[in-house]
């Protein structure tokens, strides 16, 4: 069992490098260099332990760890999803489930079900640890792109009330880091690389 | 004191985004492209998760997260060292300490200690916890390596007894993880991808 249970988690573990090779709208920060859904992973669960503190409610951070260190895996199958891509909805396509029943189906029985209910707790985001995860997976982009005179806002032509739309779900998980993040947003207006919509 | 910190946290974050430039010699799996230490902190991050049932020991698995997670982020001022490289100790060298001092102290002091005190477990290796990520540190370039017709072990001319001289501290981790990992060592000789040294 032991050996057998091995084999399929090696498996696993060969298989999710391809979140390596993902690539992201966002840009690393200060650069022209596009990130990698592993490196974004990782970035995550670096803020959670760093800022964990923050959150509105007491929360498992451990739970939230594993949330964001596998919340893209889908991705291998079905690609990443540009959150300010208006033809297609990012939350829990059916793409993403089957994706999620493939990769995390190599673990033994057990773990995979706990990664795929782990999985669909994040992309829920009802409960406090997702809604934590969920700040992080906005506010890391938000700090890129306010390093990178406006990133994929200026690139793409986001404007501040779609961005504020988008960002303004970080206040469920914090509301001190939404505080900041709001500021950030100003001042990223005031600097000229976010528009408003012109009436 | 919120606030305060929450700035200190955040020049955190943004400066370990330079360990996503950092380049291991290590190729991802059945791939020519380098690894970096992001990616690579994600992967052990994963496989924690995943094989912590194979610890010999019961383990604190958040704590082995955090160790996989930041152990090499001194490298974002003391650059990678490559475990067969014979002229430079890979343990905890000054240059490491004063990394670690600079970089973790961007955090609120104490963050920034507890960080200190984690990386320094992990590199000390004698909890349970450190032996752990010491085995998931040393177990993902040899499943790389296997994979990439010898990648590293081929490309510097290692031996299969010099390679086993590393790898076996893989068993104070995990001993069915050590048993995989030593008959996979012995699969790559018998492939000829490993070369045993000629007496």
């Amino acid at each position: 069992m032991d050996t057998e249970n091995l084999l399929k988690q090696v498996a696993f573990i060969k298989e999710i490098d391809k979140l390596k090779y993902i690539q992201r709208k966002t840009k690393l920060f200060n650069s022209d260099r596009h990130e990698n859904d592993a490196e974004h992973s990782w970035h995550l669960a670096m803020m959670t332990l760093v800022l964990a503190e923050h959150s509105n409610k007491p929360i498992d951070v451990l739970k939230v760890l594993k949330m964001v260190l596998i919340h893209d895996v889908v991705e291998i199958d079905a690609g990443d999803t540009f959150i300010y891509d208006s033809t297609k909805s990012h939350t829990n396509t059916e793409e993403e489930l089957i994706a999620a029943k493939r990769i995390f189906g190599l673990l033994p029985i057990e773990q995979a079900e706990e990664f795929i209910t782990i999985w669909k707790e994040f992309e829920d985001g009802t409960t406090d640890e997702a809604k934590f995860a969920k700040s992080m997976d906005r506010l890391e982009p938000l700090l890129q792109n306010a390093s990178n005179h406006g990133g994929t806002w200026a690139e793409f032509n986001v404007s501040y009330e779609t961005v504020y739309d988008k960002k303004k779900i970080i206040k469920n998980g914090s509301t001190s880091i939404w505080n900041y993040a709001e500021n950030l947003l100003n001042q990223s207006v005031d600097q000229g690389i976010l528009k408003k919509k012109i009436d």
